[in-house]
């Protein structure tokens, strides 16, 4: 964990008066909880009793009541709802601003620009969270924590909006990025639309497999087929809301994934295995030029990884061990398997801090693997 | 963690006599590393100076001399040489048994059987373990630890040499698998070829992206592209040995690809909705089928998640009163940011014991989040 002087606590909000929060899903919750622990006054509406209830007793924030008067509103309702609560949120609070978080943007702009909405008071919105989980019951304060949060404003969007909106991405620990929504749509399509689609069409593969087969699964498949779990009705709103830059983005995909097909099935050929291996170069410069973790700058940590006995109670005197020594734990993965005798243990630390923290925990008679 | 008793532990190690490994890249250096610990004599012989040289440095064994009288010789090195070196090492010392750990299974064994060579000695071997960083550099005694190791024995393979190939995955921490050539490649096809080829598509597409629009990367891409770094020069050797069963395996993706593109491009139609869900639906399918971590089978953990303070010593005192409760730890994993105040732990229990763990942390004052 980090000892760094904490310079912005989310107990100082900036954010003031109350929030309304339109949906209590994965987002709404998240959203309520966050603002409510930082003191923030939040409502919540949504049409589902049993959300409502269920992000209530999570202390997300309080029912909504007639005699509300928010100063923001934050409509967290699937794509295809969006446009309209936006609109209704806007008639309805006309001293409001009113943004949303779904994961497209223009046609919702589109929608709401044919209702003859007030768009001076409405900035669309989209913090880059989620989780393969969604609902009230995967709600969590931290969601959106390090993270960017799109602020798309349309023209005729009053600067006041604006300000509101950063304000409270900030609060929840989230980095305000400004994209408009076209450029949004765009951008969601090539690092997020089109990731989830192959992402399934991969995992799709594996529905008819073997299971002896699947036995054989490493981390690989894992990594590449951890967000085809996804809600497919979620999906499938928005890829119908991004249907033209996705369909771009996969027919180059299909034009390169059927030259490799050509060059595999007559692999001894002149030119076929270097067809594929310009298939995997490609891949390797694609790759390099995603950012550090969470978008951020990439941050190196040193990793020192101990093999601990499979008993109960050894982490835990591993990790107090840890804090003896005085090391500071940025972050740790168990990997530990039902079949081995032995966990690993990664402990992530300031580089500063590695060869100190070997030299210790080795005096101490922890066995680090190589 | 798991409670059962430990049954072998790394330093008591099965493998009798000396073991030589031919090639210090990752496998080779790891395996040379972790049989080491466990009080292997191991000798290296390796084309290149300077990987021998850095693996020695490493602690992977002794360089090897011509008075060497292996019992057991694993070849590890790229899968276009594997062949003629296990031929070489077959007939350089008839007493001893040879394995490999090439990602590929068939053509190898056509190509040994193509030589001559002694193939009741030789027994294919294949540790499904790996990472993105390839080179000696990238070793460590745990790599396969947990992991399956592929035993593909071929029709004349002597029973011993299965029996050395099992005492050498069994030390090194690894669970044996029996699986036949062509089966081994028909199921890496679909659980790796494949995957790998995907997450190198995909990730082309960043190749000439906007900066911009990678800045809004989140974990989704990144999981899904990690993979794509690999080795291309590698990875075009394996996917040439197993050209058939991959391309086979692409030609479904790329129908599916097709029918989603064509639904995309005319997503008002009646039906091209339908069909997107239909693709995400698949995914979802395809997924579930993924045994648990590390190939063992799929276990369902309950999960509590307990909110701890961002200050050192915390998690130490978590987990020690976690031990006290007397709820085994199947598995946890740390959410953290550096921007957040509190710390997620993810606890992994038997569902069994979820109830319980849960009053017992909040009767001492733990919060759970929900």
């Amino acid at each position: 964990m980090n000892n760094a002087p904490t310079q912005a606590k989310l107990s100082e909000a900036k954010t003031r008066g109350t929030v309304r929060v339109v949906g209590a899903g994965l987002l709404g919750t998240s959203i309520g909880l966050a603002l409510t622990k930082a003191g923030v006054d939040v409502v919540l509406d949504t049409q589902s009793p049993a959300s409502l209830a269920l992000a209530l007793e999570y202390g997300a924030g309080r029912a909504a009541t007639p005699s509300d008067t928010p100063n923001l509103i934050v409509v967290c309702v699937p794509p295809e709802t969006t446009a309209p609560i936006v609109a209704r949120e806007l008639a309805a609070f006309p001293g409001a601003f009113v943004t949303d978080v779904a994961s497209v943007k223009a046609e919702i702009l589109e929608q709401l620009q044919a209702t003859g909405a007030d768009l001076t008071r409405y900035v669309g919105g989209h913090p880059m969270a989620g989780r393969e989980r969604g609902g009230a019951i995967s709600g969590r304060a931290d969601l959106v924590v390090g993270r960017p949060w799109v602020i798309s404003a349309n023209a005729q969007t009053a600067a006041a909006a604006v300000t509101a909106l950063e304000t409270l991405a900030t609060d929840l620990g989230a980095t305000p990025v400004h994209v408009a929504p076209i450029e949004h749509d765009r951008a969601v399509a090539l690092v997020s639309h089109v990731p989830q689609l192959v992402s399934s069409l991969l995992a799709a593969r594996l529905a008819d497999a073997d299971g002896r087969d699947l036995a054989l699964a490493g981390q690989g498949l894992r990594d590449t087929t951890r967000i085809a779990a996804s809600d497919p009705a979620m999906w499938s709103q928005i890829l119908k809301a991004n249907a033209e830059p996705v369909a771009e983005i996969l027919e180059d995909l299909a034009a390169d994934l059927n030259e490799v097909i050509a060059a595999l099935a007559d692999i001894t050929a002149p030119g076929s295995a270097q067809e594929v291996t310009r298939a995997l170069e490609a891949g390797n410069a694609g790759v390099s030029r995603i950012p550090g973790k969470h978008g951020a700058t990439a941050t190196t940590y040193a990793t020192v990884v101990v093999m601990i006995d499979d008993r109960p109670g050894e982490l835990a005197r591993l990790l107090t061990e840890v804090g003896q020594i005085g090391v500071n734990l940025e972050d740790l993965k168990l990997e530990h398997s039902p079949e081995a005798q032995i966990g690993l243990v990664e402990l992530y630390v300031n580089p500063n801090s590695e060869a100190a923290l070997i030299a210790d925990l080795t005096l101490r008679k922890w066995r680090i693997a190589a």
